[in-house]
């Protein structure tokens, strides 16, 4: 399946392999809401004492403390791929848990229809039934994701786009969402006036310059007042951290953040996103500030870069169209960002 | 009513005063969650150009962009506060639109019982249609919150806690939740393995010691490895920003979050969530360390101090209690964060 050749898939294939994946979405965010259920039912009668935590949450560590897996992250993912398997053996399979248990996070998706799949996003919020945890599922073809379905179970909502039609909450509301004020143009002052979504994520090394201060120093001029911070302050309305790439994907997507910026993070827990957020008329492109950022030409981010910036859908404005008033804010965020160090294979 | 006598209500009193504020929690909640769906549809046929954002939306500026107001927050307020006035009328009212009206913002909670109430938490969230708001009811007396209704409608949660009657969750289900592993003991190794909630808040002035600044040294000591940040790095197991306070206080009180540390917000902000936090069996005390950490008495956070940090419900450990878990926490987090500067009346 390592070919690399154009690959078509036809209008008629796309629709049918489409619901198969919202229905596909919609039953393993039912398995991961059951086993939080189950697992509440089975407490019910005491607190767990330090011997009494269920098997379900029994955490394995595989990076350090900050990156685990749990049981269901697993049942989960291989509920997906074998109903994958089944209704399409020829395509090909990238999944978070599998890819773990191999030597290497080479990128391994060819231009061949690959199924990119993160079972549980947000685990940490899932073991502490934290409503921010979805189940993420992806078809990239030709490097594309041309397919995306993202679902929060407890937040019953199920994120779902098809190239060419649209993005969409619940099946029924497209999005983004009319009726949040992240839907109209780019505001002048941008970043002022914008909501701001990063995420801390796993690289806590206290190196100098390492990514954690890189991260850190950025947020800070994104949040601090017009002015501050030599000039690069961007006095952002909000400042969110989910814990969840994929939901902080879904949500720009949506409307509901407008801006998400990010390093670190694995094509399992982006490409369903993109999808999202390319077909409701969002921008991604690379976290990473250009040498020259005025004149650099704004290129979609690469699945497998691990550096992602993201604007939200905008509406044309009165001076200049949607994707200018876009770009317009990619470039004021990289004004204010650091570049990030995340190689493949890395941490 | 500002009289400095010890209040009582019987039993019959409260019940019946909650059943009232639940009630009055979840219409509140039903309109602002009619106001958003009226804004969408409203928005069906086309995007919003730059002159036609409703009306809803429209946000005055407070104190600064960071600290909006929207149409809905006032109608909202006045809604609970006639409710209120119909039914209790010799109870107090602090809310938090009437209350920015006036010119200071001194502390106006007396003994007597009187309804502290914060009509939409989260407005920058609820204008983005982001699913993280809520209304906040809670009565006070003698100056403690003895009932709490925190209702986020998009989320289908309402959190409500009445004094000796435990906290719950969609009135069916005890909180904190069994079933999450923030409700076991304090882990050994706290603050590691633990979620860590914070918010950027609105003091967003470039002073090199500023409260800004402090908060970011506080949460990257949090953040950063064990051995990092010259002995302070406390490897949290994520960290967690989402935008409104009293939401904070609900998902420690579920044990979703494991600690909540912030300064800067209102009595209005936390005290029905200081009174879910506290029925659940968790923990609220200040945020500023004092001196001697080790061998400070860790006193309950004064409701208009402005400055909070709260440690989740937990179980007993097999070398020590509950509270001494917590005491140990709150004494970790101490070390791992500088004074914050907020006063009364101020910013």
């Amino acid at each position: 399946m390592q070919v690399s050749r154009e690959h078509e898939l036809s209008d008629a294939e796309m629709s049918e392999i489409y619901s198969f994946a919202v229905q596909l979405g919609r039953q393993a965010g039912a398995i991961l809401q059951d086993s939080l259920l189950t697992r509440r039912s089975d407490g019910t009668e005491a607190q767990y004492g330090t011997s009494q935590i269920p098997e379900e949450l029994v955490m394995e560590e595989k990076l350090n403390a900050v990156d685990i897996v749990t049981k269901t992250d697993n049942e989960v993912e291989e509920f997906i791929h074998s109903k994958i398997r089944e209704r399409y053996p020829s395509h090909a399979f990238v999944g978070e848990e599998l890819y773990s248990k191999g030597s290497s996070k080479e990128y391994l998706v060819s231009n061949a229809p690959t199924w990119v799949v993160d079972p549980l996003d947000g685990t940490v919020n899932f073991t502490h039934c934290f409503p921010m945890f979805c189940v993420s599922i992806a078809l990239v073809v030709n490097q594309k994701p041309v397919i995306g379905v993202v679902y929060a179970p407890l937040l019953n909502q199920m994120f779902s786009a098809c190239r060419g039609k649209g993005a969409w909450l619940n099946e029924t509301t497209r999005l983004p969402l009319l009726g949040s004020v992240g839907v109209g143009p780019i505001p002048k002052n941008a970043p002022k006036q914008c909501v701001f979504s990063c995420e801390w994520g796993k690289d806590r090394r206290d190196l100098p310059d390492g990514n954690l201060h890189r991260k850190v120093d950025s947020f800070l001029n994104m949040a601090a007042e017009v002015g501050g911070r030599d000039g690069k302050g961007g006095m952002v309305h909000g400042v969110r951290s989910l814990g969840s790439a994929t939901l902080d994907l879904a949500y720009t997507a949506m409307g509901a953040f407008d801006i998400w910026w990010e390093g670190g993070c694995w094509e399992w827990d982006v490409a369903a996103g993109i999808c999202l957020l390319q077909e409701a008329g969002g921008l991604i492109t690379t976290a990473n500030p250009p040498e020259n950022i005025d004149a650099a030409t704004i290129e979609d981010a690469k699945l497998g870069g691990r550096l992602y910036l993201a604007v939200r859908p905008a509406a044309d404005g009165l001076e200049e169209t949607a994707r200018q008033g876009q770009e317009r804010l990619v470039r004021e965020v990289w004004r204010r960002v650091r570049r990030l160090e995340y190689s493949r294979p890395g941490v």
